[in-house]
């Protein structure tokens, strides 16, 4: 581990923090690693922010193509540090080398992602209404194109600690959009956050760029996180975290002399409708999918389906023993940290106790302090209804099969679910009646309509949502995964009567930079 | 006055509110306007939201053809009024007969353009990423579109009784993105609200639409308001108006459990940046061009030119004079509201009283309760900077000078700035280094930068942003005029290995409503 100091890094320095100090653990042996990290403070916190403010200028001006190179160079980078990323990861999440390297692939192709995004340039949304000099009034001429919103906090996230921490699609969007972005490292893995740190620290001193373009800061506690959202050079967050957590830096930035965004993803049950023809001709594949869907990764997915709904009958029952059996085959798994083991067993144990409720597969005691085992279990719809708290994510291994009277039922329980990140219908043709009645709920309550598909595996890619109403997420306008991430750090200028000298070059006649445009409000690249 | 007859429109239904009765105040006669109008309460707002969240489902679906027509028929209708609504605009807000045919030209222009909008079809983003079957890890078929976010509150504004008011730019995007509409009337002029709301009431029903896509609240009082915001129907809140007014409704709609989206146009100043050849070489035009910008519409414009920056010497103290020379010849004019003028009075005494601020042009004594004229001041530069007060907005024909010593001092002013709508560059070629040094600050601080002009005259086409960021709005991220406006009340979503008969138009193979796609993040239109 010769490259992990546990310093944050501030820029191009490397700085340690003076506050309280910790380590990572590892959920697999029970133990803290070295070496130390400490928090940060308020000093560090405005040296970084106060930098990013700095290369904003010069970084949001950057020409696409270098900009895409950027990112490529941080790939790159990510994957110069070999092996010991994968390994550090490992110790610090309990997550399995296949996973991990799995990751790492998705963390670097959304950056080439994004790279390529950069450079098709429609992305600037570039606009040109032509001068109508004639005009009883005159018109003059208007351009518009989109520019970088300013500097960035990122919150990392713990459950994907490559491909939703210090480089993940937060980052890339962020720094795709020309924001220079500071991390607040997550305390869960700190040491895998400084390798990538590093990688991108390298990355921006490759590339020539601003130091300020890029900051990572580590801590433990709230307080670092909610200092670095109340400064006054921060223009907006991601993050991705529990909806505790995105609530209270959703206030904390509207609470500001100037409040800004935050896009936070938070909290999501991801209901599976299981539509009479499909459970009836295939139950069984559809049961042992769903427990592949529910146990990967743990659970530990924010699209994992913690709700299926099933018209009461002999499938349905068939579905959950079928469910309940695949479960009980299962391994137990290696949660990320003791908190989320221990709030897991809390919300398995809330359920199983609950007296509207019926266990179809109970979790095993415990074995070691982060093993969790999967559970499964049964309520009515009406009951259903009646408990908000069963609604409740429990982020985990666990799911919570509905049984309702009839397909009404079903909708009116889709009506009253809040929004989620994703629905999934598993439907024959001959479902389809039922699933237009119900697409309607669905598409005012989610960000994504999987049809026989299972919710976790989110693809990055042009038309990828992972988004949806509150409290799935913070704003239903946008998505954390997919090229369509970028808009979260943009915003759109005109430029009137602009002479070519002063216009950006997105803009200039001509079109030099070759990208699409929308002239007089026809699209063309001419 | 045969039309209008005080009740509030819920649905197809008219309703006479029971709380507290107001009736219209002619800013130029003096007098209370018949007939009386009544503030409505819990119940009427209830209705009229949860006749918009009845009618959303069918609303946002019908197709783009028919929302489009839908628009144009809304614009028939108000052109149907004929003189009434002239004549009661005349009456409510003191306005003369010229500038409401602008803008009864420019209300209907705009709801056409969203028609126009709304057949071209790009608005909803439809990207398509074909299904990969024999990857390593298969990916399904994605597809995304764009679904309008839910019934919406509409604020009128005064200064705009036509075009940012019951069927201005708000209602148009709202009701283009296929969001239903319940506009709150603004009580400065409820007869032009009532005569127009019963333009779109009829349209509606002429257009065979449910009956909950529009409806028009009228009162007096913040409560109604607030009660709009905070019904659980409400998914998102447009808002022209006072910064006050525009931060108690983002607090209401963030603190309600779910929060959403508000897109207030608050308060600006519009600096204007006197670059020195310009100055020098066609000083006198620019304070001539200054002076009717100002006084346009007796100063009560969002865009209005409140501060301008010169640098010292003997070319700006022409200027001034010439400015002060150019209003001193303007005549008084009606203001909208007693308020307003009384909140312009005060303004303006302030400003004449301030230790560090010299009066070029006194404003007149008031002949009568809502006359006002143009006033203008000149402070330093470093007195600027000194006292934040002095960047406070003062709506109406105000505007104060401000001295710098050079350009970098002129550069430090931009920086100060809070966000703002507009900022302006009077220049010469000889001007051009000086103004590349000035945009990058002005990029950051403003929504629109104009050149040789007035912020005054905002067009409504394809590559206008009329936005900024806080406090100019809530949500630099949005326009709310122009096209792109619209996005305001979308949210994109996906739609995974969904069959054609379940997919929306907009997805489906083939392209059937011929528009500009996105397929495997290529634009296409085949």
């Amino acid at each position: 581990m010769l490259n992990i100091t546990g310093e944050a890094l501030i820029g191009a320095a490397s700085v340690r923090g003076t506050g309280e100090a910790f380590r990572a653990f590892s959920p697999v042996s029970g133990e803290d690693l070295q070496p130390e990290f400490h928090t940060v403070g308020l000093a560090e916190i405005a040296s970084a922010a106060t930098l990013a403010q700095a290369a904003f200028d010069s970084y949001r001006e950057t020409d696409k193509d270098s900009r895409a190179r950027f990112l490529e160079t941080i790939a790159e980078q990510i994957l110069e540090l070999g092996d010991e990323l994968i390994q550090r990861a490992m110790a610090e999440s309990g997550l399995p080398r296949a996973r991990l390297e799995g990751e790492r692939g998705r963390t670097v192709g959304q950056l080439k992602l994004f790279a390529e995004t950069l450079r098709e340039g429609s992305w600037l949304d570039a606009r040109l209404d032509t001068a109508l000099p004639e005009r009883a009034i005159p018109r003059p001429d208007i351009r518009m194109r989109m520019i970088a919103l300013g500097p960035v906090a990122v919150f990392g996230a713990s459950n994907f600690p490559l491909a939703f921490s210090v480089a993940g699609g937060d980052t890339a969007s962020a720094l795709a959009a020309g924001c220079p972005v500071v991390v607040k490292a997550h305390p869960a893995h700190p040491g895998t956050s400084e390798l990538v740190g590093r990688a991108i620290q390298k990355a921006v001193a490759l590339c020539g760029l601003h130091e300020g373009v890029f900051s990572l800061l580590t801590g433990i506690g709230n307080g670092l996180g909610a200092d670095l959202v109340r400064h006054p050079a921060i223009q907006a967050v991601g993050f991705t975290g529990s909806r505790q957590g995105g609530l209270a830096l959703m206030a904390i930035a509207a609470a500001r002399p100037q409040p800004i965004p935050v896009y936070a993803e938070m909290s999501s049950i991801n209901p599976v409708f299981l539509l009479p023809q499909a459970l009836a001709s295939r139950g069984e594949v559809i049961a042992s999918g769903f427990a592949a869907s529910l146990t990967l990764g743990v659970g530990q997915f924010c699209t994992n389906p913690g709700l299926i709904l099933g018209i009461k009958g002999k499938d349905f029952e068939r579905f959950a023993e079928q469910a309940a059996q695949a479960l009980a085959a299962a391994q137990p798994g290696t949660m990320l940290t003791p908190g989320i083991s221990a709030a897991y067993q809390r919300g398995v144990d809330g359920l199983a106790r609950h007296p509207k409720v019926k266990t179809l597969k109970q979790r095993a005691a415990a074995t070691a302090s982060c093993q969790a085992a999967p559970a499964l279990f049964i309520t009515e719809a009406s009951d259903f209804l009646a408990e908000h708290a069963l609604s409740d994510e429990v982020f985990g291994p666990s799911s919570l099969l509905v049984a309702c009277k009839d397909v009404a039922e079903m909708r009116q329980v889709a009506e009253k679910l809040e929004g989620q990140l994703t629905a999934t219908l598993q439907m024959d043709d001959a479902d389809t009646e039922m699933a237009l009645g119900l697409l309607p709920v669905l598409e005012r309550k989610v960000g994504r309509i999987l049809v026989n598909g299972f919710p976790t595996g989110v693809e990055v890619s042009t038309a990828m949502v992972h988004g949806g109403p509150f409290p799935a997420t913070s704003d239903s306008k946008s998505t954390s995964v997919g090229t369509a991430a970028i808009f979260r750090f943009l915003r759109p200028v005109s430029y009137q009567n602009m002479s070519q000298a002063l216009l950006p070059a997105a803009l200039k006649d001509g079109n030099p930079l070759q990208i699409w445009r929308r002239k007089d409000g026809q699209l063309g690249r001419a």
